[in-house]
């Protein structure tokens, strides 16, 4: 009897690994630093250990084991199960999908990690039972992934749900991608820090030069949420303008893909209470109303655990199991 | 037997109406003013005329129709058949799918026209077979719709597609929808109007007023087209510019969407060699290259007839007919 899915979330700093019944329920997890500076075989080997780590824990042989599902960061082909390039990895042109299926012999998928996301809390979390579900990641970057009928809508090219690199300002900054104005260059953390950097240079008056002694080098989201919560207007400002820029994004998506249910899930969710308000007010100035009355906008509920249920969820979307 | 399908395009200023066999070879025409000043029942009387006018001409009887097809301005609601509000047609709430199954005793569809557009552009085509195919229209307004899998994307709520209605410069002009800097105030005809005699009341050189004898209220989008084809170097910038914000647009949708095929119709595209050159450039810039060097974009083929086809396809994929 197969009755066990091995779940890996495989991040630019930690693997996450767990052992899951056909239906999602954790029943051991592991988790090692992924070690990327010490090379693409040390990385393998760091997932390698921590799937040993779970079928030990459990005494669970690897013919008990439906699939294995791993997320990554991208650009990976999904299809192909190769990892073209993730550069928090060093990785390129990894066919990490064949080196995991050979290593444990059973059927393994990958999936880019905010697709996987996406497809966790369709299945486990927030957005449970969603015909149409956008998921939308807000960390360092922007990222999405989007589940339509409880599966991946990967595009014809793979690439689909970079709702990050959506241009919200054709004449914006320039973003990582080599466009300019894109959702991530304004709403991500990085975008964020980089603003408030911007307007701290050019005299806004806020207690975060005193937080970081001056050293602007040293401002991070967290910083600026801290300001905020103490009452720093132009903390609680910069906030806000991310709940604008989100809703801006989010509204054009709204109109374009009419989902039904949105889930916001990302670091930057630590602080939702500085942002979501405001995200949702811009998202009623401009979508269209008959979709913007309607959809759901939640926050992620899976916290922690959505990368190792994203992978197990991929499996079994693959083998097709309901639950 | 029942070989036969009826398709309605129903505009602001005409009704044509086709009689079709399952394949959407088209057997007969007809064409009547909507005439939509006379109310709600003049326009519903010409559809009926022009129904039964391709009917009488193939001596074709009503059971031997497989099913009756309409396209119409939304907002529409396609599964309950029902105009919603269609400005041009001075409709509200027009139950028009039931009006016309009761009259011919024969099932029928109601579409939205972008819709209707896409499917008939995927199924006879520039985009067939086309997994993922995004239609554009620029005309008027900018409009659009998603087929996926050879059938129409609605979306939760039936707005699915409203490409017209993503914001690519969040702070741009306001839009007849409510929202500001939406691809349709730069792109559609309209904005390239307004955007032109802003222009020339700021002072730009141009032959275009004098086509107009100074009255800059008689531009239109083919007023420009002609000065530019006539070497007018303000009005072939003002074309270029149409090519760069759609550009800008079809890039965020191609990041997102990840289509195979892109078709672009609609009344601009008659003058496509002056924006198509600028769109294609502006796409290869912005948009990620995994997806922007491998997907289609071509102008649409079925040019006066994509409505009525568009109806025909509605009841083809309706009734699982492939062809």
């Amino acid at each position: 009897m197969k009755k066990y899915i091995i779940g890996v979330d495989l991040g630019g700093t930690k693997v996450a690994t767990v052992l899951a019944d056909t239906c999602g329920s954790i029943l051991a997890r592991a988790e090692l630093p992924t070690e990327a500076a010490r090379g693409q075989d040390a990385v393998i080997n760091n997932i390698f250990q921590s799937v040993d780590m779970v079928l030990a824990e459990k005494e669970v042989r690897t013919d008990e084991v439906l699939g294995l599902g791993i997320g990554s960061p991208g650009p990976l082909d999904a299809e192909a199960g190769i990892v073209l390039e993730a550069p928090n990895l060093g990785w390129k042109d990894v066919p990490i999908r064949d080196i995991l299926q050979e290593r444990y012999m059973v059927p393994a998928y990958l999936e880019n990690d905010a697709n996987a996301a996406g497809l966790a809390e369709q299945r486990f979390g927030a957005g449970r039972g969603a015909k149409y579900l956008l998921y939308v990641t807000v960390s360092t970057g922007v990222g999405g992934g989007i589940i339509l009928d409880g599966s991946v809508y990967h595009g014809a090219h793979g690439i689909a749900g970079e709702i990050g690199h959506i241009a919200i300002d054709s004449e914006g900054p320039a973003c990582n991608c080599g466009s300019m104005g894109c959702l991530e260059a304004f709403a991500s953390g990085t975008g964020l820090v980089r603003r408030t950097i911007e307007a701290i240079k050019s005299g806004a008056k806020t207690k975060i030069s005193d937080m970081v002694d001056g050293d602007l080098d040293k401002i991070t989201a967290v910083t600026i949420a801290e300001a905020a919560n103490e009452g720093d207007g132009f903390a609680i400002e910069m906030y806000k303008s991310v709940g604008r820029y989100l809703g801006v994004g989010l509204a054009s998506i709204i109109n374009f893909m009419d989902p039904d249910v949105i889930v916001i899930g990302g670091g930057l969710t630590k602080s939702a209470d500085l942002f979501f308000d405001e995200m949702r007010k811009t998202i009623d100035e401009r979508a269209f109303k008959a979709a913007a009355e309607k959809v759901k906008i939640l926050q992620a509920e899976l916290g922690g655990d959505v990368g190792t249920l994203g992978a197990v969820a991929v499996v079994m979307d693959a083998s097709g199991i309901k639950c």
